[in-house]
């Protein structure tokens, strides 16, 4: 069972609207090696787990999963964000009923230039759960075999695989909203590279010299070097709310990735940042309520809470 | 962001295998109107969301798209378990390294003829991310247009279409594994109905007779009465960690579904059912460790273990 | 533009139901060769069409795309006819609220052993847009390079293709309802092979002794050889409401078909036969209505209708 | 059985080639959410349609999916006309063979920078069966569920989303070809709209203040006002041919968009628009005859219409 | 550039035609970890490797590459052999026009109740680029990352499942046919395991006792003990014809399977068996030729033979 | 069986990156008409292939199917190329640890404005496995539908249609490296188009003045007209290496394309031009070795090569 907490899992930086950034991103989101991906996977290979012997590899298993969900939250609202407001148009925020198009304007006319135009056309200037050539996410993305062995493995060359990805994307744009998301997800990619690689040195595996993949400077790239400094690569939390997790037995000792650390497992979670809802659009219709409908909201809000509040006593917000 | 806890969101009753009752509920899970499907949804809608004058409707849909985390790993684990041990393997518990083919046996004859043979050729026996015909699954199912009103409705849709296929998976099989769940989700179907029944209420509509969609005598499914029963279908439960969710101003009042209850936002969640985990299954190599191996495992353990406790004190398990 | 006559193109026999052959025509609806690809393939030529001077190709090529999409109709409801009420389930049709799975019956209990499950699933005992195999029906089908010998080249292989699937189901089956349709198209196939083979003899080609394709004893086939003792494989009708088709200047003179008949293009359209609307089945909540809906719909067409009749005059029936 | 009239359902507006627009209105011909999905989904409803008794809600669904199949054609011709000779190619039309590319020039280079470059490349400047994003349609959109109340709710919601996309879209584009078709299709769209909650009104519902949706300003588009001033967005034509449309039952009476008009459905058809063909163009090698397979096309015609006229009389024109 | 030898790879053996075992050998062939996944992998790796000093590493996926189409070869005549004749129709021989369904018989009924109907449907008892659940192939599949180390990584995982796999598919049939085309990749997945996992030892890896995945008794498996008896497993062919691989330089040493043996890349290929060419099936209209078409053939074929012999001498047969 | 010599089927012209150049090249490597399918599509049929009295048409396809390997290996290349260095990165080819973003350097920024961002993101500067529009591969391409004529008839279309495609291709470029790549296919494709015309007269039918298609002034396109006139599109390789090929008695007499030509089929294979392998990418990672990596590399290779020829002498390079 899941909860949920109103806060991402990593602060998320202010910058100019920048629709060619956020469709690169999509990669990381919706893509084949992305973050939905990895959430399913291990969602999938948590729930399918055999042999109560090795509890600690499912639960390790089941800790990433749960992570990668909120990395889904963290992404999917950078995204957005990088998305949002992007076309200029300067609605009338007093005036919810859309004036957008009137007289035959195109305040939109920017989708017809952008990298995938479903942003602007399918969604309201929000992700989309596509990759970056527009290919919609695929179960059959999910690698599950059941061997517990291939799995770590697979799951390694996928982590790996993700942080060569965000590497790239690091390289591709400048823009501050998308960097602190993709640097963060650099450094936990790599944390979990080094949980599934330590899983594997369990089996009898010895690395040598070959982590972390990709070899890179990534400790010169100024957003990482920051979050490796605070040793985020050497951490796992278990976000288990009742401290049943055995991931710690796995997730500890030398770092595989040759950088001195110690791995620790010692925390349930990072701090967060508090989640803040965007501002309407207009010319989406975006939400798409006329001031009636409003009216028609607050009133009944109004109304019912009063009446519960007359039985029940003062609700919380 | 999120977090987990061992606990299955409802118990899952215990009856023989029966992969065909697997294969069905594999439409609950990977399919167009499946649980991961209202959960991608959902969290995308969160995500996305426009309007803070509207954030009810966005705690509405972040609480239920919550839950539907859990409800992938409800019915994952119900499939799992429909599958597991089918084909009637007796393998040597004590020999970890597996003897199923030895001698040029078939022990896995049995999915030549089953509903889907990829779930004893690529997984082990364990759920997939696919429907019952075996499509993937696929982020084109994700509906996000924007507009709230589209969105509500969508999702009243949604819920309404999930709740027929259940009701129609109820009429195929009487396995008490497979009904557990899917009664379970018929009612809880119904409750997301109600919600988004409620909210489009809010905006100005009258739906008289029309709902629950659909009109079914669920309550004479005896494993679906006995949760009506206990109210189930007029409760949604908030999964929020501190309290911040104002779902409770749109699910109150009456039901929609006109049975004469009153909705009730005002617990976090339901008591759970503990996570047990599946036994290794020899014939699928799953998870695929010989005896060396597993000594392994146990040395490195004890050896880690050890050294961490002589630091840190003992380790929690 | 097109208009619709509450008439199939062709009659539809009486037989048994039969699930196993309703997913064999499938192929034929939703297939790679089936109707809605000849329907989609010709639509789009025919839009796309370049070259004034080659209208009478144009109109060939619209006048069977409109054929075609009567096809879809005759195919779709052939195939829901094989599967309604294949479970047996004796619904009580005087009370419209359903009771299947009251008591915990398990009256759809076949759909586990069915070729497509998804026949009881998704849809309501009705045909679906995907073929044999369960795939999804794909606009990647489509072929139209704007090259006119291609595309006629193409077209004569997907009639000839779609001619020989037809014939390898007819071989699968005896079911007189598959039968009656499958045996229909075999022959209607053959006339548009004619058709497009006949065009490309306008540009120069002797096709000698090659056609049909297949080269078979459809003619053996009771079923078929009855339509053509009628001359059905040599006919082609415009569909056109306005006498404004040319296609007649390529559809006349000997049949490619080497069966020393002449084409004919003079009709409009063949003579059609009643359409006709199936029962409500209650174990698949289809319509889905109860007593109080179907009172509601009752009262107001009374009330509308009296109302419009006060102020028009009668309403068509 | 269904008829062609070689008329558009509305006039084409002329402007320059616009192969960006052509892109956008893809989405409205091959997307999730277009006129192809919607025909597919009407017809497969009406052929699976259950309940003698509902015939009405039958024939309103038959009537919209035939109206769809001339949406399909004339948003088809709109992106065919916006492509129709973009690459700026002055092909000689008195040599039918090409030349396009003679000496080693580049006249399609601007396919290279186009949205889509499978509209050069795959096609002859003219409509794919693909959306915006270049995704092909899928079958897997179409929803038939069989529940009569389920089907209508997600048609009402399936009409207001694509009316939805066309607003966006009439934003993004001020081509006078584009735009007349799109304006078109969002009055039409609201038509549909109506239908369907007409027919849920008759299931008990009172919609309230919600509808239309989006909550447009729709009426402030300049061409869209035109239309909507003539009251087409309350009209239903039965597209049949017999007079056998029992939809006026339902499709009547006050319109529940709250724009104080009558439905009405006494109309056939609306006056067509003369379909034209399109030139060749010789970059494209469309249609792709040289002199003397021109030669051919014209001898035979004139050898065989003599000989068809010697026997038979004056062959229609 | 590709050259090709009129031999299987290996002996296919006789048995009973088993159309389920052909299913399950379509996921070794057209599955995600099948053949023309490996082959296509490869090939793409080989075409796009970067670094010339790596030249070994090149040479080394290169002539595993080309092996994997031969594979493709052996698997998929498999397949088509344990389909061929499975209707159990005694076609005459001596009348190639197909007299199969003659008088309305069903010889292709056994495609009803078949594991893919599109093996009687779509083609003619022969393999299908599809996976055991019938889902095409995907060029998705394909992973090429650019980076050495992952792309190693990624092929030792994609080697060993394709081995997991195919032990189980070994488990669920005992047709010989099928075995002995099993037991063959069997083993030449683990040389390519041993491959891989070299040419990560050669980057510094250890893999201790880890090696090989699957751990299975595989040398219990009659067939594949044969195999092994014969060190087929260490033995890796260049397939190049004019010995420039440098694979050698990697595949040499201790085979990583911790088995004793020294890993052998001295030969260019393994010794074929020839290939024969299947029988006509009538009731599959399959080569479809009738007796006129015949004799054209022959006919034809006398005469050119003739004039050419006349000419140059004679032609080799 | 498959063998491979380290030769390009043709020489790859030098000429500056182009990737735009390159993504429309993708349409001939991994579209519904490019060299994967090509190749796929005869293999499969040579595989499937029925009638051991036809063998020279088995012989015939299979002789295509295996040029069209190495025409996989020819654009997949030649994309590659046009890729290559186009970020215009200066990395350090002396130090292999990637520097490429060090100090929030952007060197991959020319990727979001690419064609294909995939070609930067997923890959590194290689060719994929998908169209031009991004779309992977798909084995629902291949046609191999058993009946000889159909078959024949299916790759008449497929090599014209691939060749109406480059010839468009052709027109979008001016770039050498493509141009050599295209205009070679333009010349093979035609030679397959013969091929099969040539099989199709063999069974009776006369082409008149139908081909080539397209009826295209290729010889005009200046790097086309250079092929032409040495003969390549009369001329089709064996690729067989014991000459037991009987394609020759079909591939034979006067060409098809009424160009005055005679077929010869007596070549083995063309003359190759040397692969060379493409040097490191920092900026992609690739091949992401590091210093010590390398090390390991050369150390590893000199120590087993020492050991290794100690034993049995010198090993080929």
């Amino acid at each position: 069972m899941y909860f949920h907490v109103q806060d991402f899992i990593n602060e998320i930086a202010q910058d100019e609207p920048d629709p060619a950034a956020a469709n690169a991103l999509q990669e990381g989101l919706g893509g084949q090696f992305g973050e939905m991906r990895t959430m399913m996977q291990y969602l999938f290979q948590a729930m399918n787990f055999r042999g109560p012997a090795a509890k600690p590899y499912r639960d390790l298993i089941q800790g990433i999963g749960t992570e990668e969900i909120s990395h889904v939250e963290l992404i999917g609202t950078t995204i957005s964000r990088l998305l949002d407001g992007s076309p200029q148009y300067q609605g009338k925020p007093t005036d919810p009923l859309d004036k957008a198009g009137a007289g035959g304007a195109i305040p939109l006319n920017i989708a017809l230039d952008h990298s995938n135009i479903h942003h602007y056309l399918v969604g309201a200037q929000g992700a989309l759960p596509v990759d970056a050539a527009g290919n919609p996410w695929s179960g059959s993305y999910v690698y599950n075999s059941g061997n517990l062995t291939l799995d770590l493995l697979y799951n390694l060359m996928l982590e790996s695989t993700g942080r060569l990805q965000k590497c790239r994307i690091y390289e591709m744009t400048d823009n501050k909203t998308a960097r602190s998301t993709i640097s963060y997800l650099i450094v936990r990619d790599q944390a979990h590279e080094n949980a599934y690689a330590k899983a594997l040195e369990s089996l009898g595996v010895d690395w040598g010299k070959l982590l972390p993949i990709p070899k890179t400077n990534a400790e010169a790239f100024p957003e990482v070097k920051e979050l490796v400094d605070r040793g985020l690569q050497s951490k796992q939390y278990s976000f288990d709310l009742r401290g049943q997790s055995e991931a710690g037995k796995i997730f500890r000792g030398a770092s595989p990735s040759n950088d001195g650390t110690e791995l620790d497992a010692s925390e349930q979670a990072p701090v967060g940042s508090p989640i803040t809802i965007a501002p309407e659009r207009m010319e989406e219709f975006a939400p798409g309520l006329d001031p009636e409908l409003l009216a028609l909201i607050q009133a009944t809000a109004d109304l019912e809470l009063n009446e519960i509040e007359n039985l029940y006593g003062p609700v919380a917000k």
